[in-house]
């Protein structure tokens, strides 16, 4: 085991035995690491099919899929702390679109990264699923222009979707 | 279950228990909602995959699954309203191509989005599968451009149909 | 084109123009065509995806795929006359284990068939769907037997459902 | 809208606004109804994808796709009060194993059925994932060596898992 | 049944008895109807996998599916007319190249659409399959710059066959 | 190239050029060749996806795969009088399951197989598709009962429809 | 957070924080717990598609997907225990059979279990791939003819390999 | 690398250099290795989706999947001699059913399994493709009717083909 | 069968019995045929599963699926001399990105084509698989930036690789 | 076997019998070859889906399939080096992204290639699983540009993730 990897001090919460699970919406949990190869544009994509929150009228849980994707400048977010903060919305109660949206600014408000989307593709009810998706580029550069043409070509080919 | 949450009372159809289904096409029981996150371009998306209507000279039954995607201004379609205004369609006669422009201009009436467009992928008959795709920009601005931008790259690789 | 085919006249429904479709549950239009090759068994399936009727306390619409499967005697279902007896659920209101119970029901009245099975897959309503499969083998004979058999070995591999 | 339905009124759940969802595991939330083809053997499966509990020892969430399977004798579950009880599972902590055996048991109480099986599909942990299947036939009749066939014939072919 | 519905009087073939179906290639049994949302750009796809032609060498059957796509200007084809036109293929000897190119140049003929595009996926012969793709925009319009533009984008991503 | 192997000479079908297509039913196409390994009992399939018949009534075509599988005795059928026997339903009208019949009952004749069974699976018509199945063990030996248990086993699975 | 589950304090592994991971096979890590539901035969399946190994010969890595399935009599084997044991492959050499047999012998050995399976499925080598399926009863017990009966009917249906 | 593995002197083929690929076919490369487990019975499988071999009467490639299965007695096939034995099919002209007898007699010959079974799923010619599959048990013993069963058992839920 | 066809004398090739297969690589037998579409700018691909040539340096074969896929200008390439062609690999000797840019290089002799592009998909060697992509656009026109496109967008959506 | 291909001399390692693997991340395996076709702009995709390596943090494995796709300019990576290359990961610590980025920049130290890009899925930890994306284009140069326009458009139609 590598345990003198020059990286291994620089986050807490990997492998720390007495994790602590927040129980309702905390965007304190999010944690940033150093982004080491900041001299390139890359994407860092999560894929987080374990979604769940909860529907603010009725209180039934709601169940999805979350595609975050960025590319980040001098932070990352920290794989683990990400979790938690998924997590926090176990017993939370909001809208498809505002889960969306608030996931997105704070993970802005984190990173200030170049660029960033969020993606939710939600399990039915009553028969129609919904698909959030919202995206962002740093105001004032390039990457504004980035988001809009990301935008533009949004889901041209919509996965098929037969509730089964 | 959250009930103090600030937009739960904005919806009287969610939860609610004496839901009329309409019998017959009725764009009144469309509701909209407030979009809070008007500050930024998004995408919403429906997967509808009940949709069903008459054929309007044989009075046989059709089926489609249908996509509708938007970009909100102010207003959202609220959701349980949307499936009460699809599920109208059950007893009316009309046209594939018809009904899907007549779903796009009802919610553009309902909503002045800045970008919308639906999809449907109807059930073969005769051997043969029809699937319309319609889409709208707001006239006078950058969405219109938006509209025929989505167009020139609409379905450019068709699902594989075997009638199976 | 076949115009002398000898089997031509039998069935009054197929290709007839003024064909009523009725407008609730109607086992009456089932018609059944005479077995030419009842000197062998043989099974004939039914794939049927567009099965729609009414949940009966909620009204609203519930969506399956039904399989019928069955071994003749003497008697087969005209498949035309089949189409309209499932349409005629579309605004009929029955819980799913009853609509497959009453169809099983139906065509045993009509076919006297040797064995019959019936299941249906319906989509989910808040986050569940139910498959309901129930079967008949004419009792006295083999084929009751035959029928436990396959109740036995019925959806030992359970097909994969994520509700998208 | 069938209002008059002979079994419309059985149930006190169907479309009631005021549901409240357990915050942990609560079997009383479980309801049956009559079975009124008791004259025949046949099978109810449920397919629950949204099941989610908490690991005992962590407190993470799991997730599973849960699958019921049963023959009924007198009594049948009431398909909303059991999305409610398998909902009550979501802030409780319990083994994948102990689980599904829990549920098993408990709707063996509720209604003493001929036969029942229950299948969770748990995704990754640590790479590894777990699917326990257990099932159940009333002692001292026919369907107890039913069960053990069953289990006999169970997950030939198990489904390729890859983890993505 | 919606009988009055004013367009049901429009096309004679919907439902008609005596439907002559052609044994040889013959475009005179094309039908157009009316476009009564012409002042939109939209799209109508026929997806067509029953298509069969004969080897002008051989005689042997080809089969293929058949995609065909485009924007009405004022007429649209009417698809029971379509399926008959694409049926009179079935005793007709001709190229794979030359079948797209005429379906393409029938429909242009027929319609003179905005934009139109045949794609036709074959079954192989000798271990390999053909897929012709034409497409064409009203020349003088900027629908002709539309073709070009979507030819370059055709079929980046070729479907994974294997032949079984 | 193999030009002496032993068995090349046996078929005068496989690589001749003038080969005729019969245009109806023609069951003297068929030609069997020797089994050079009737010491053992083994299964031959055919995979037939191009096959293709007219509606007995209405003139339409009609498309299905049809799946041959048979354990030889004395003789095998060459796969290209197979082919050509098969092609002969081309402009030929029959109901599904009569078609399925009489290739079994040919093919019989043909070879005095051990065992066989041909499964068609055709593309839907007004929503629906047909599959008929049937087999036959030689009467007299143990073939018959294995014929019987295939039957008891059929199709346990069905594979999922959804008409696209 | 359950932290007062019963069962919590029995096994070290879980969330633990200095887990030690073998270098090469150690059967020593494996660890059981107790099987609380011993009155009843159930199934525990593990997926695990990240097990590598080593070519015995030319130390090239190899990689599986493994299938663990198991009926438990009093002892079931820990899951992060077995994460450990499979892991400690990786730096190990030895052939595919050899692997999955030492596999089962070491839960036998670890939990004395009613039943027990492994296969594993390898990707491949030379453009061919080798899957072992090893099972065991327990010896003068009804689950010896159980394992002999799956055997029986193991992997009549192969999955689809096309190396790709 | 293990280098002092005790098998590892076992087979010459494994890694060596100076491999010669035989040019027709040529059953004397297959080579055989003690089973070291021989005090169970358990299966291995080859996927084999390279497979080439020559029409017999045209001279042109066949392609196919081979599948070959078996439970080892005192010897195993050696993989890489099994790959060179099945690469000299490569310039080789046989029937499809054929090589699979071949395949098994050859097989059976080397090893004296206890039983072994050989399918081989080929490409289509002219729309239509062919499927042997032939198995064998021990003469004398269990595994004899062993065999039968299998056979019994055989593709009863044949693959879905349609030439793509 | 249309024996009239006017094309039917071009290609001596189609259904001609005594075809000589080349034993290496051999690009005298393509042949062309004239366009008759060269108003029209349009594709024509061919989808090639089997494909196989041996590795230059150990001798051992190589599978792959190559696509290709042109616009033709006044020449076409017969489909049998490709397939021929195609097969004159068979018992050649050479690497990957050699093959597929020998055959690119060969049709652009053959044909003159207005734009051509050539991507073959190997199977597994060693665990990796590799799949090369050219094009070409007639230098000097506008094809030339078309290449250049394709080039720019070609596979930004890799096919999902497992190895199995 | 070609063994007096031109090109079989060039690399050491192909076939080579005394392979020696590294045991940690070592680039110095990594060996070119000319490319032969440096006259034309081509791709070059690695399709690698055997990566693992180890968690710096916990040392637990990971594993990942990773993609690599290039426009070589006068030098290509010998397949069989990147192979060893890829393999010296195994007992290697790094994160995903730092493994992704380092592998790109050892390509490019290897090649100076005009394009580059690597994809890496991982299999999840905790729910999650990550997939970093980094491209390349020679600075100064058209392809700078060209890596700019490909992460644009990279990976807007993200593949199904379901953890299972
Ligand atoms: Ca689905
Ligand atoms: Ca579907
Ligand atoms: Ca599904
Ligand atoms: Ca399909
Ligand atoms: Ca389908
Ligand atoms: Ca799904
Ligand atoms: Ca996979
Ligand atoms: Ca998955
Ligand atoms: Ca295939
Ligand atoms: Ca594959
Ligand atoms: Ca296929
Ligand atoms: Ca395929
Ligand atoms: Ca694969
Ligand atoms: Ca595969
Ligand atoms: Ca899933
Ligand atoms: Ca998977």
């Amino acid at each position: 085991m590598p345990k003198d990897h020059p990286r291994s001090q620089e986050v807490s919460l990997l492998g720390s035995n007495g994790t602590q699970y927040a129980q309702d919406y905390d965007p304190s949990v999010l944690e940033s690491v150093e982004n080491t190869h900041s001299y390139r544009d890359f994407f860092v994509k999560f894929n987080c099919p374990e979604f769940t929150s909860l529907c603010p009228k009725t209180g039934q849980p709601d169940f999805a899929t979350v595609y975050i994707s960025y590319i980040p400048d001098e932070k990352m977010v920290e794989s683990k702390s990400l979790k938690l903060y998924l997590f926090s919305f176990r017993n939370h109660g909001d809208f498809h679109e505002d889960c969306m949206n608030i996931i997105l600014n704070d993970l802005v408000e984190l990173m200030d990264p170049r660029y960033i989307e969020v993606w939710g593709k939600f399990t039915p009810r009553g028969g129609i699923s919904i698909d959030p998706y919202t995206n962002y580029g740093r105001p004032g550069t390039k990457w504004e222009e980035f988001a809009q043409s990301r935008l533009l070509q949004h889901d041209l080919y919509p996965e098929k979707v037969d509730n089964r």
